[in-house]
């Protein structure tokens, strides 16, 4: 099964939109097992995407068109379908109410022009769209298969998820039910996790196990089933989670849409235990990424980005002669806990570049942790990369040392 | 003329790479007034390149292959040239010297799959790589061209710009030189930019003028001039930039590569002034993105992300009774200079949201600014968007109403 994608749209010819769409149905396919092998980006223009769909449905089983689905003139996916399959549009008298009543459960009038939105191919299914005014499309076509979804990418990753990939799974032959899993991992390469899981990953169909590198966000280890019933994938997925699970350890930080930045603060939450940060070389970044968590007032107190040293002693009661140093680390964590009157303290230290500072070479970071009725501890690191990624990966490291600590303390019973 | 883009990649088809380089391509082309209608992903395949390219050619006047020049097996764009064109490949004793060199300057031994990169098809041309192993191919077929460049980011960039454009407006009778030059603006959006300039943008057509849409860092008002020499196109940008300037007056806040945060250091750094932050919905954003210019160090103190209330009152000495507010605004910014012994202080509080605050909506936002000699000022906004977009907003709006306020003094002669 062969699945490919026509991603639409002037916008992206011009470079004002990355098309990023193309890319996340691609990795979703290649997450079920279907080939994709060529994807295309035109603009809006109807004689354009006719030929696109047809010479796309020449070469595979199926094609996803993305985007202009809009209730505007130039949106003419619609049109481009009907011409594919040499039929007219019609409208939806169903589809009409729905749209009407989307714009009246907003308090707003419906323009006109959004009743193209509710016109259809003859032959063709329409694919509900929950969250959106454009419905998708689905077409056959001398017996392959398209598929129109809207360039909005939550409605169009809803829809995907939902309808294309159980159908095209279904048209396979295959099972239609898909469940995915995926472990977000800090602190090992991709390949020292292959090695890890090598014995499960050279064994597994069913669910496939796959890597997906997220930069400075980790690894992802995701687990995608298929059965005839959700129930039954979910079924397939729990063991082979436990059982990597057991392998993986402390390196799983979190699953599915879970961040670091939720990982600790629910874990302190749990605790009910307060965070207070001090910073260097990150500048705010720590207390930044913490604060985008919503409710993070519950448990975060604030970060003092004491860049200037005088700061650090001023604010922080640093004392130690070097700021790139354990002792300053320790004095700092110790520091932001009582500036801040948190429960829990944590700082980071270190050199970002590009030059070193104070005989140290760019990267060399430490960090620390004063955790309630234990000895404040410290651990340095060489990070890798530019100043932004040493700053950005010295964020997430810091929160991760945090979220094993508290971990460790709980499987400790303390 | 007409230019498409084909990017190679099994990776870019298995999303695990976003495809941004045929969207900067498409940017290009359009600064230069050359079109460009269909771009291509395909696969690290041989057949299925040759395909794109052969069907790509018969459409378009041109087409850039991006992607596929690296030593390894399976980079196989120069094979798919060469079959295009029917001919064969041989090797260019003087590329295998280069590179050889390359590696040699590196101080590392070149492997032997390193040669097949001095491969080239027989009648076709080479486009040097002045900072890369990979050169790059331009090749004629049936009177269409096809150019080959690496899928590195700033390698292809620095091709298609000192290359491939040039030759593109050469061939279509026009001027080979291109000079561009951004004007980054904050405060105004597209349709109110467009408006003020109206008069310009109708009537020009070298230099043109197109607006960039760059989200929370603002719109870029760019200007491409296209002339035989680069000195000569540089004549051209020069007094439409004047023009332009002078109608734009303070909404413009830098140029080129240089940033928001560039720009509020350099003018502090000019007044040999230092800075201080007081965050609060920001959490430590603002620090963040000022320490992220190296050598922020001479100008930036520190900030306090001063989240719980009574951390504004223990760090900043906030006596306000309401966080969001003019009064704790102007206090917030009077503290960050106090306790970071800074000579300005800036400061930013207000409502992230998902639930209002103090009876204040979502989006609520106040900024004060503590300068030297003169009283603290404190304005407030009321800014769009969700939690993640609202702290961003108020970190830009702030450093921008910063630089503003230093452009004031400079004008006063202060």
């Amino acid at each position: 099964m062969r699945c490919d994608v026509l991603a639409i749209g002037t916008e992206l010819l011009l470079g004002q939109i990355v098309d990023s769409n193309s890319s996340w149905i691609g990795e979703q396919l290649a997450a079920v097992g279907i080939d994709t092998m060529e994807h295309r980006k035109v603009g809006d223009n109807l004689s354009r995407m006719t030929t696109a769909i047809g010479e796309m449905l020449a070469a595979a089983d199926a094609v996803v068109v993305c985007g202009g689905l809009g209730p505007t003139q130039d949106d003419v996916t619609r049109e481009a379908i009907a011409a594919a399959m040499g039929v007219e549009l019609e409208r939806h008298d169903d589809l009409v109410a729905q749209i009407a009543a989307m714009f009246g459960s907003r308090g707003r009038d419906m323009p006109a022009n959004n009743l193209r939105q509710a016109d259809v191919p003859v032959g063709a299914e329409v694919i509900p769209n929950p969250i959106g005014t454009a419905p998708g499309i689905r077409a056959e076509i001398a017996g392959r298969v398209v598929y129109a979804v809207p360039g909005v990418p939550y409605e169009m990753q809803r829809m995907v998820i939902e309808h294309v990939l159980p159908d095209l799974l279904a048209r396979s032959g295959e099972s239609s039910a898909i469940v995915s899993r995926s472990l977000k991992t800090w602190g090992a390469s991709e390949s020292g996790l292959a090695e890890m899981i090598a014995h499960r990953v050279d064994v597994q169909t069913n669910p496939t196990i796959a890597f997906l590198a997220r930069g400075i966000e980790g690894i992802v280890v995701r687990l995608t089933a298929k059965a005839p019933t959700e129930a039954e994938a979910r079924a397939l997925i729990e063991p082979e989670e436990t059982t990597l699970r057991e392998v993986l350890g402390e390196l799983v930080f979190a699953v599915d849409d879970e961040t670091m930045e939720h990982a600790v603060l629910s874990r302190l939450e749990a605790r009910g235990w307060t965070l207070g940060v001090a910073e260097s070389l990150t500048g705010g970044l720590i207390g930044a990424r913490i604060a985008n968590v919503p409710g993070a007032s519950r448990t975060f107190r604030g970060s003092v980005a004491s860049y200037a040293t005088d700061v650090k002693r001023s604010l922080l009661g640093v004392t130690a002669e070097h700021v790139v140093s354990k002792e300053c680390a320790e004095q700092m964590a110790d520091g932001a806990r009582r500036a801040l009157g948190a429960d829990v303290g944590i700082a980071a230290t270190g050199v970002a570049g590009p030059e070193e500072q104070d005989g140290q070479p760019v990267g060399t970071v430490w960090f620390a942790l004063a955790l309630p009725g234990l000895p404040v501890e410290a651990v340095s690191t060489r990070l890798p990369g530019d100043r932004e990624r040493i700053r950005q990966f010295s964020t997430i490291s810091l929160l991760n040392l945090l979220r094993v600590r508290l971990d460790a303390l709980e499987h400790l019973g303390a």
